[in-house]
């Protein structure tokens, strides 16, 4: 044992998930270690069990007997954009159709042009209060994407915003393939797979691809074409789909072991067959049903059939308008039907699944040392607490984060 | 102008409603003065207009270029309790009925053990966190009822705690008549009248007298005859009705002239009506359609129809655990179809109204200045923002309000 081990004491409850996706009735299995203690060496976890048996030569940090969860792990964010989309949404909620906000220059395509007009380090500004709000609700890992590119350029600068990011947060960066050009689009897949991902792969830009997979955005077929290309180039995949209808995307990427199929509000039971009998995580996204008023994903009957469920913000300025993770994670209790340890897994291990990532979100010996101490000696307010942070601080890496 | 008068200066917009409760289409007509100043005099807004416009003498605040709005007014919480609801909470997502919860000690009857237990010291430390959050979230002014009480001393004691609390906050005490005993209702009803609301009439510990008017709770006949002592004894009277069964409380509640009805979730066209036709504002409470998953109060009804909307968190261990105002804000733009403007409006002048306060909640000479600062340079994120604070600084009386 070195200087630098810390052992962390006064834990009401150290509670955690099984290391590893956790699918179905697994998903509400947690481990809870009352009046707990955690001994951290150089920034992971190297034993936990009761105070009463922990290693006795630590220097000692009392967390004021409270209760212990890992770092929660956003899986499914869009947090750089530049511009607003407040005209929309008060339009929206007076029941302008979103066609009409479209044709006034409103919409995704605002985002896309505001986006496109910034530069990296105005985006890297405008994103890093977004981020920080993330983590100060218990985020420690966050996912974010590219997305509002006007062109290869654009989503190459926001993949360098999320990189100059990296400095301050742990974040995996996702090209997502997002809007269709109006015309061309059989060149514009083509030079996505033989240009756009070799070139993200090669810069080290992006970790995982994304497509948003919808009548009105890329196909099935497109869909396969860009895997393909993102697999070649030894990236990994993901999916944007059943959002509005269930075309064939998430069955696509079970086939080809996607890490994850994200939104699911239109899944049906083939494809909530499908994701059962598969290693794809389900990702659901409950923000964007409560801002938009739109169906539930079925999270209780992807649990039920054994699916492996995580959860997110969707942070992005149109749809998902939710700046905390704790927040997406009380909303699944409410909206989606998890029970809130089933909450819990999917906002730690099953996020971290869902981002290829096996080295955190668990409190067991060899993980990263990510966790939150909550105001709570309960870790059950961590779900139950609506419009409050029921986060006290945010350790990374053993080392509290300094609030704003 | 003396030496205590501040000139808030560098508001990217002062928004306000009209002072006085505002009904219809008149709840979304907001005043929005761009490049604004604002000048506090002894607590109380002295003037607001153009910045280019503002008397040039007294001492000056910059607020950095953001939006200014009123403080909140939080018109229904329960934030008096004693224990938690951690348990039913757990079990009423496992889909547990509420008469197995109740059965098993669990439910209003835990809390009410609980607080009953509780001195008036330990009631205060417990509710002091829950009022900070919801200031800290914009509530200038709230509302804080009893109710949890097992017998009169109880009740009595809560209102001693809200009391105590009035050093640190704005609270307007409301005496809640909330749980019929389960024999002698008839006895006990005659002793609220006779015994409990004249005695906190005589001893100021509340202002306003409130009904849990319901098939489960109080009758409308049993209702009548406790507003007709509240009213005897000149305190206001106002109503919890409509939340599962329309059984006449609305009507009966209009035509005293009641402060306001409050949850509205079963109105139909008559209560509507009745609603429109009243000076009684009707109070919506969309935390509740959120954590419980029951359906919405027909704000948008209401509206259309004429009437004065309010919106309240109804903060409360078992049904509504909203501990921001802001929250409760954003919820009634997507649960209850109010516009942005309309939902400020019902978060201010109306919510004051259903408080019977006059003298607060419009940014118009005269009034407290109680206001916001919020992060951004466009109001309109107040209603917008879900899971983080918008709200910067709160001024009570002109003086910040330290965050905690
Ligand atoms: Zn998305
Ligand atoms: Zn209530």
């Amino acid at each position: 044992m070195t200087g630098t081990d810390t052992l962390f004491t006064n834990i009401s409850q150290l509670v955690t998930p099984r290391p590893g996706v956790q699918r179905g009735a697994a998903m509400g299995d947690l481990s809870v270690i009352p009046d707990a203690a955690l001994l951290v060496s150089d920034g992971r976890i190297r034993w936990v069990g009761p105070r009463a048996e922990a290693p006795g030569t630590a220097q000692e940090h009392d967390l004021g007997g409270v209760a212990v969860v890992p770092g929660l792990i956003d899986p499914h964010t869009h947090a750089v954009w530049a511009g607003n989309r407040l005209a929309d949404f008060e339009a929206r909620v007076q029941g302008v159709p979103y066609e009409d906000i479209l044709a006034r220059g409103g919409g995704i395509r605002s985002s896309m042009r505001a986006t496109g007009a910034a530069s990296v380090e105005e985006l890297v500004a405008l994103a890093r209060p977004r981020l920080q709000a993330l983590r100060t609700s218990g985020a420690t890992t966050t996912e974010v994407k590219s997305g509002y590119g006007l062109d290869f350029d654009a989503e190459q600068k926001m993949l360098r915003a999320i990189q100059a990011l990296q400095a301050e947060f742990h974040l995996t960066p996702t090209l997502l393939i997002h809007v269709p050009p109006t015309e061309g689009r059989t060149e514009y897949v083509r030079a996505v797979c033989e240009e756009l991902i070799p070139e993200v792969a090669n810069t080290g830009l992006a970790e995982t691809v994304d497509v948003f997979c919808e009548k009105e955005a890329f196909t099935v077929e497109e869909t396969r074409q860009i895997f393909v290309a993102a697999h070649a180039n030894e990236l990994h995949f993901k999916l944007h789909a059943d959002q509005f209808h269930a075309i064939g995307g998430t069955e696509l990427a079970c086939e080809l072991r996607a890490l994850s199929v994200d939104h699911l509000e239109a899944s049906g039971p083939a494809q909530i067959a499908a994701l059962a009998a598969s290693n794809t995580v389900a990702t659901i996204l409950p923000g964007v049903t409560l801002h938009l008023g739109l169906p539930a994903a079925p999270g209780r009957a992807l649990i039920d059939a054994g699916a492996a469920v995580a959860v997110g913000t969707d942070l992005n300025p149109g749809s998902s308008p939710v700046f905390s993770t704790q927040l997406a994670l009380a909303l699944a209790v409410r909206l989606n039907r998890l029970t809130p340890a089933e909450a819990l897994t999917a906002c730690t291990v099953n996020a971290a699944a869902a981002l290829g990532l096996g080295d955190r979100a668990a409190l067991v010996p060899g993980q990263r040392a990510d966790f939150l101490a909550l105001h709570s000696a309960d870790w059950r307010d961590l779900a139950y607490t609506l419009g409050a942070n029921p986060v006290r601080s945010v350790f990374v890496s053993g080392s509290g984060i300094q609030a704003l």
